[in-house]
C-alpha cells in the first residue's frame, strides 16, 4: 500500500510535469504555415522535454516494480527526483525563450544531470533498503545507461560554452538512446514480461 | 499492476489536459450577455475537445480493460498517444484565437488525425501482445470507426482550404458519430456489461 | 476494477479543479493588510467554489461507493458532470473580476444549476444500472437536498436580477445546507460507518 | 476503500499543487548567470513551499497509514487542510514578488500555522474515529512536532515586523526539523518498517 501511494503520487507529478509544459506554447503569431515553422524549435523543446519525462516515468516505473517497499529515507530521495524533474518545463521555457543561448541551455543540461543524480540516489536507497541480493541490485548490476548518462549530459554543458545548439542536439541523442535500448532491456528479459498482467508480485528481472 | 499504473498515469495525464484547457478560456471582455455570446466560437471549440479527450478516454478505458499486459513497447506507444493529445489545448487554443482561420484548423485537424494513428498502433501493439486468438482482436474485429475516422478527418482538413468553419462542423460530427455508437456497441455487448463490477479480470468482450 | 478507473478519473479532474482554481488569485497589488483586505471578495469567491468542487467530491464518492458497476451511459453521465464542474474555474473567475456583475453572477447560478443536474442524471444511471431494489434506491429515497438544489440555485438566479451579492450569499447558503446536512446525514448511518474501513464491498447505506 | 479514495484525491491536489508553483517561477530577464542569480530568491521560495508540501505529503501518508476508516467528519477535515495548502502557492507568489515584505510574509507564516492547526484537526479526527486505544493514538502519544510547531510559526509570524527576511529562515528551519526528525522516528521504528511493502494492513507503529 504504501509502495503504491509512492507511485500514485509520482504518477500524478510526473502527469502533470508533462502536460502543463504544453501550457507555455505560444501559439505562433501569425495563422500560417510560416508562423507553425516560426515555433519549431519551440515544439521541438517541448517534444524533448515530454520525452525525457516519459523516459523517467518509464525507468521509475521498472525501478519500483522491482522494489520491496519503501521507507522515510526512500520517500524524500523520490521527492527529490520529482523536485529536479519539476524544473523541466521551467528550464525548457527559459532556454526557448532566450533562443538557446548559452547560459539558458548550461541550465536545462545541470537540470537533466542533477535529475539522473537524484535517480541514482533513489536506486542506491532502494537497493539498500531490499539488500545486496535482491531482485533490483540482480537487475541493475549492469547499469551503463544509467552511470553514462551523466557524462553525456556534462559533455553537452561543456559543449554549450561553444555552441548551444549542438548542446540540444547532444540531449536529444541521450535521450534517443535511452529510447531505443529501453527496447532491448525488453527483448533480454524476454519470457518474463508475458507474465507482467497476471502476477502482481512478479519481479520480472529476477534471475 | 503494471497495468493499473499505465492506467493512473493515462488517467492523470487525461485528467489534466481535460482541466486546464479550461484555463485558456478568456473571460469575456464585458459583463455582459453580448460578452458571453462573443465568446461561444471559445466555448464551443472548448466543448469540442473536451469530448474528443473524453471519447479518447473511454475508448482507452475500453482497451486496456481487455488487455492482458504491458511491454516497453506498448509503454511508448501509449506515451506517443498521449504526446499528440497533449497538443489538444495547444490546437484548439490556437484556431480559437486566430477565429478559426484555415491553417490552424488545418493543423487541429492533423492533431486528431495523428491522435488517431497513434491510438491504432497502441491498439496493434496490445493486440500482438495478447495474440490474434485474444480477447482484443475478438472485440475489435470489426473496428470500422476506428478505421474510418482518420478520413474523415483527412476530408475535414481539406474542407479547411474552402471553409475553415465547415471543417469544425466535420470534426465535431466525427466526435457526435463516436457518442451515438459507443451506446450502440454498449447495447450490443448487453448482459455482459451487468458484470463489471463484480468480476476484476472480466473480459467482456470475448465471446 | 472499471468502477475504480471512473473514480480515479473522476478525482484528478477534481483534483485538478480545486487547485488550479488558485492559480486564478491575483495577488495584491500592495503588500500590505488593505492590499489583502482588497482581494478578500476573491479570496471568498475561491473558497466558496473549493466548497462546491469538495461538496461534489464527496458526494460523488458516496455515490459510487453504493453503485454496483458502471457502463457506457454512467461513463457519459460522468464526464456530463465533470464538464459543468470544470467550467467553475472560469465562472469562479468572470463573476470575482466583474465585481460581482450581474450577468456573471447568473451565469454562474446556471453552472451551479446544470452541475447539480448532471449529478442527478448521473444518479439516475447509476440506479437504473442497479435496479429500483438497489442499495442506492435505497439511500437515495428522501434526496430532498438534490431535488432541493436546483430550487434554491433558481431562485439565487432570480435574485441577481436585483442584487448580485445577495445572489452569492444564496449560493454560499446552499453549500453551507450541503455541509451541515452532511454530517447529519453520517449520524444517520451510524454504526455502518464503523466498517468502512475494513470491508470493501460494504455498502453502509443498505438497509 | 473509501481510505483509499481519500488518499488518491488528496495525493492528486498535493501533487498539482507541488507543481503548479513552478509554473509561478518567471524566467531571468537576462539569459546570463546574472539573471539567474537575480531570481535565486524566487527558487529558495519555490524550493521552500516544495519541502513543506512533501513534508504534508510525507505526514499526510504515514498518518493515514495509521486510520481505519474515514468518515464525514474526517472527509471534511482532510478538505479543510487541503484548502490551507493550497494557498502556499499562492502565498509563495507574493511574499516572493513583494521582495519578501512584511505583510507577505506574516501572511506566509499564517498559512504555515492554520496548515498545522488544519493537520492537527484531521489528527485528533482520525483518533476520534479509531479509539483511544488504537495505533493512531499510541503512535502520536509524543507528538513534540506537531505541537512545537504552531510556536514556531508564530514566532516567525512575530519576528516579520522587525525583520522579514529572518522569518523565512525560521520557517526553513522548521522545515528542516522536520525533514531531520523524520529520519528519527524511522529509526525508532526500526525493524517494522521492513514489513511495509508486504502486509497490507500492517500498522508499523501500533506496540
Amino acid at each position: 500500500m504504501t509502495k503504491n501511494r509512492l507511485e500514485a503520487f509520482s504518477d500524478g507529478v510526473l502527469a502533470i510535469i508533462i502536460t502543463i509544459m504544453e501550457l507555455e506554447i505560444q501559439v505562433p503569431e501569425e495563422p500560417t504555415w510560416q508562423g507553425l515553422v516560426a515555433i519549431l524549435p519551440t515544439l521541438f523543446s517541448y517534444l524533448l522535454s515530454f520525452l525525457y519525462i516519459g523516459i523517467y516515468w518509464n525507468n521509475h516505473h521498472h525501478l519500483l516494480r522491482l522494489a520491496s517497499g519503501v521507507n522515510g529515507g526512500i520517500l524524500w530521495a523520490n521527492l527529490h527526483l520529482l523536485f529536479w524533474l519539476s524544473l523541466f518545463p521551467f528550464v525548457t521555457r527559459w532556454s526557448d525563450e532566450s533562443g538557446f543561448a548559452e547560459v539558458p541551455v548550461m541550465v536545462y543540461g545541470f537540470t537533466l544531470l542533477l535529475a539522473a543524480v537524484a535517480f541514482y540516489i533513489l536506486q542506491r536507497a532502494l537497493i539498500r533498503d531490499q539488500g545486496a541480493d535482491g531482485a533490483l541490485a540482480a537487475a541493475l548490476g549492469r547499469d551503463w545507461k544509467g552511470e553514462g548518462s551523466p557524462f553525456i549530459y556534462l559533455a553537452g554543458i561543456l559543449l554549450a560554452l561553444l555552441q548551444p545548439l549542438a548542446s540540444m542536439g547532444v540531449f536529444a541523442i541521450a535521450a534517443l538512446i535511452w529510447l531505443v535500448s529501453d527496447r532491448r532491456v525488453e527483448r533480454f528479459v524476454g519470457d518474463g514480461r508475458a507474465d507482467l498482467g497476471r502476477s502482481e508480485n512478479d519481479c520480472g528481472l529476477t534471475k
